[in-house]
């Protein structure tokens, strides 16, 4: 047939109702946006106003009999099964996803969400308190009843096995706590054991990438990174925060955000590799469907692997650094003179076990994650008590990257998450470095050329691809159901460990086993 | 009695009711303030729809059946009587405006509202390519339109007398055309006078105000004006724009723009000057009556009143330039140095008859607007064909200011109001004016030294006075109740006139009459 199908008309409602909700989503998205750049500081407890405005009628709207009645003419709310006869697949895969959404956002009591904001709101005033004063006991009575809640949010969530697998639900939807523990358990041993071969090894020399860096000659190297991955500049723009972030209200309309390192030249780099990842994924997602399942992010495992994705397996390969050594060489004269890719490129790789999670290198971070999901899945199950969370922090620290915390600030009180309520989150950070390096190979099969091209500055044929296999799908499948469509095979995490063995044997110039 | 009497319950019942939607109208603010400042320029179509929604939800919520009868509990919505006994007498005039403003909201047809939105938005559109090629027939018939729909509009709304006042009291409250005209005709001639003797005496130098003027210098200085004012930092700040403008979502975050002349050293100043008065007064109005008319500006004149005070009635002073001269020097070194403050005070109040409003000088800038009232008036009353318009236009040009324009462009195609339907707007812009010098009086009154104070830096003084006098009142008063109070006469147009005499008598060294 020459012409497309027309939409059938109760999907149009839903899409109405629901790109309207979404419109408001997306609002408050700006909002934060600002708040974190531009916003004066006293405009914040009218900002934080607006928001709870917004979030209070974006629920009301996405949770409104109106909407559960259009949703229930194309997809049973009770079974799950389809019940308009003309839908499309992809049709048919949006009513799926907003039935999820809709159980979940209805599975809570409006009360018990207004309480669980408050109290995360207290709870990260008393983070931040306990975090400058090194006082673990501050924060201590906020978590417990933060985790008591999060138990709570479960239960009304609903789950077989772990209460656990209710929260990682929401970040991750479809995967279970046991099925973390399988991928994280084997993943724990292979990092390990290469880490002990690193750390007795010879240390390779980055003393170079540090000093003093021009802050505009960074953010111009920043821009020009960001329009040769293909970051549209006329949808986005890049700005300076304290955290860096990234944030779309609309495909047309992403933005990131980096952090100029008082020492590092690398910081920012990493950074706008990383984030622009991100907001590539928010500009990819297809306009036309805006509002639908269909234009929205598949999970925060799939967000993750597609910033790690430029940030660690381009950012950090070498021919992204023989491309861009000479750049370096141009926009800071006289600092990386005699420097050559090799040297570069192994300084950007150096492995260290360090304390902080968002400071650490590609091989422990999933460590510092791995360390999160046991810790969290014993204070949800009730087996850690709070406060024997600071000993058993240090205790895994010490176990898997040999260091131990001289205070909980650099211990167990470093992340924000915990106080803001979001138990089950950790895990996608990990997930993300996984299925990056599983679609990779999809990617690599496709392009075994792509070493030699990035060399050569290209690199929009590497988001031509991301484009064609993750973003233009949206929901339309799930993480597991991508991963596989992509690379023709279920997704595991070997193609992850074998990329660390390979590319740290030869940073580390380590002796086959 | 040493306690506030308690706010009556149905008294907060409208107030938070009128709050949501006043914070939904704040975040609109803040929305437009990024579109013209940071927004991708892809993100214009999106930001468009956002607007759209935050619109459409704001006036439904504005004319709810919940929010009439909240209010009617209060008020009665037909005759105006207050029903509630135990409000004070603020709290009645906010019920007034309450009233007032729902009877205003309700008057118009939704499908008009919608109508006369796409209308204005495609004229817009219209409108700008007209006036890019100077194609003056491009842009008639949808001038046609809008002024058929304002008429419309004005029965919708009502009047006794002219449909032009149910336009100007959307703006100018309480004000009727024939009000303005009695206040115009007058005006027009004494400013005429003025302006002939002005031309046929010597022209003042004010060469040395142009050139090259570093931007970032100029910004600094605008800053310093800002803070000097009592603009508050931290709830505000200052960015650059193509139209300058000031905005404000709260009083704790009220936002001014600039715009940096290619040539102009004055032209930021007394942009900041503007903008910073319009911000300084949504800074004042007091935040705890934040959604409710004692919380809101009184009009567009007296709006513009705060603005023009410090742009001319200020910044346009001699001892202001007593001041700022040396810093002038410092930031500009070399360019002032022989400079005298009153060779300054004479450049920047230079008078010339010119084409453009928003380039005119304080004389000359009230001609502009009683042209363009007198010409909404025939076009709405139906007396001037739309044809026949440019050359209306010409013919007052010519015969007030003494010069033609060479093009509808930079004729009767120059302002963008006609194409977004805001018939009735221009004439609060004189009224700013007339209504800055009547305050000033009261203001002079309670401080006779001002300007030894003001040569001396001084100018918080000022904005506490107006704060004390304008801003803290909100919505309590009218315009006219206002001005009647401050000064305890009547409002007349006489301060202005006598201070235009007598300023420009000096200014080109008139000979008495």
């Amino acid at each position: 047939m020459p012409t497309k199908d027309p939409i059938p008309k109760d999907y149009v409602n839903v899409h109405a109702l629901s790109r309207h909700a979404r419109i408001l989503g997306g609002i408050s998205s700006l909002l934060e946006w600002d708040q974190e750049t531009y916003m004066p500081p006293a405009g914040a407890s009218n900002r934080a106003e607006q928001l709870k405005t917004l979030a209070g009628m974006t629920h009301k709207e996405r949770t409104s009999k109106k909407f559960a009645n259009a949703l229930a003419r194309l997809i049973d709310l009770k079974s799950g099964k389809i019940v308009s006869k003309n839908l499309s697949p992809e049709q048919q895969a949006a009513a799926r996803v907003w039935r999820r959404d809709y159980l979940h956002d209805t599975a809570l009591p409006r009360n018990f969400v207004e309480q669980f904001a408050k109290l995360s709101s207290q709870a990260q005033l008393a983070w931040r308190e306990a975090k400058k004063n090194n006082a673990f006991q501050h924060f201590a009575p906020f978590l417990d009843k933060i985790v008591s809640m999060c138990r709570k949010k479960a239960d009304y969530l609903g789950y077989s096995h772990h209460p656990y697998d209710a929260l990682l639900d929401l970040y991750e939807p479809e995967t279970t706590s046991k099925e973390i523990s399988m991928l994280f358990n084997p993943l724990r041993k292979e990092i390990v054991s290469l880490l002990k071969k690193i750390t007795s090894t010879k240390q390779v020399d980055d003393r170079f990438l540090f000093g003093k860096f021009d802050q505009e000659k960074q953010l111009e190297l920043g821009r020009r990174i960001l329009e040769d991955m293909g970051y549209d500049m006329a949808k986005g723009r890049l700005d300076i925060s304290t955290h860096p972030f990234s944030s779309a209200s609309h495909p047309s309309d992403s933005r990131v955000t980096t952090r100029i390192h008082p020492t590092s030249v690398i910081s920012n780099i990493s950074v706008v590799l990383h984030e622009g990842g991100h907001g590539m994924y928010e500009m990819g997602l297809p306009e036309e469907h805006y509002g639908s399942p269909l234009a929205e992010a598949i999970s925060y495992g799939i967000h993750e692997s597609q910033s790690r994705w430029w940030e660690t397996r381009i950012g950090q390969s070498k021919p992204f650094w023989q491309h861009y050594l000479p750049l370096l060489q141009k926009a800071f004269k006289g600092k990386f003179d005699s420097l050559t890719p090799d040297a570069l490129y192994r300084a950007v790789n150096k492995v260290e076990p360090s304390l902080i999670r968002v400071e650490a290198d590609e091989v422990t971070y999933s460590l510092h994650v791995i360390l999160r999901f046991e810790l969290e899945m014993g204070l949800i199950d009730g087996s850690l008590r709070i406060r024997d969370l600071p000993e058993a922090w240090n205790a895994k620290m010490q176990d898997m990257l040999g260091i131990t915390p001289q205070t909980n600030s650099e211990g167990c009180l470093q992340d924000i998450h915990w106080s803001m309520g979001g138990f089950g989150y950790f895990p996608t950070y990990t997930l993300g470095n996984l299925y990056a390096s599983h679609l990779f190979k999809g990617f690599a099969k496709e392009h075994p050329d792509w070493e030699k091209r990035v060399a050569k500055g290209e690199l929009l044929f590497i988001k031509n691809w991301l484009h064609d296999n993750v973003y233009r799908h949206g929901r339309r499948y799930t993480a597991q159901e991508l991963l596989k469509k992509v690379t023709g095979s279920a997704f595991t995490s070997a193609p992850f460990t074998e990329y660390l063995n390979k590319k740290y044997q030869e940073v580390y110039k380590l002796t086959q086993r």
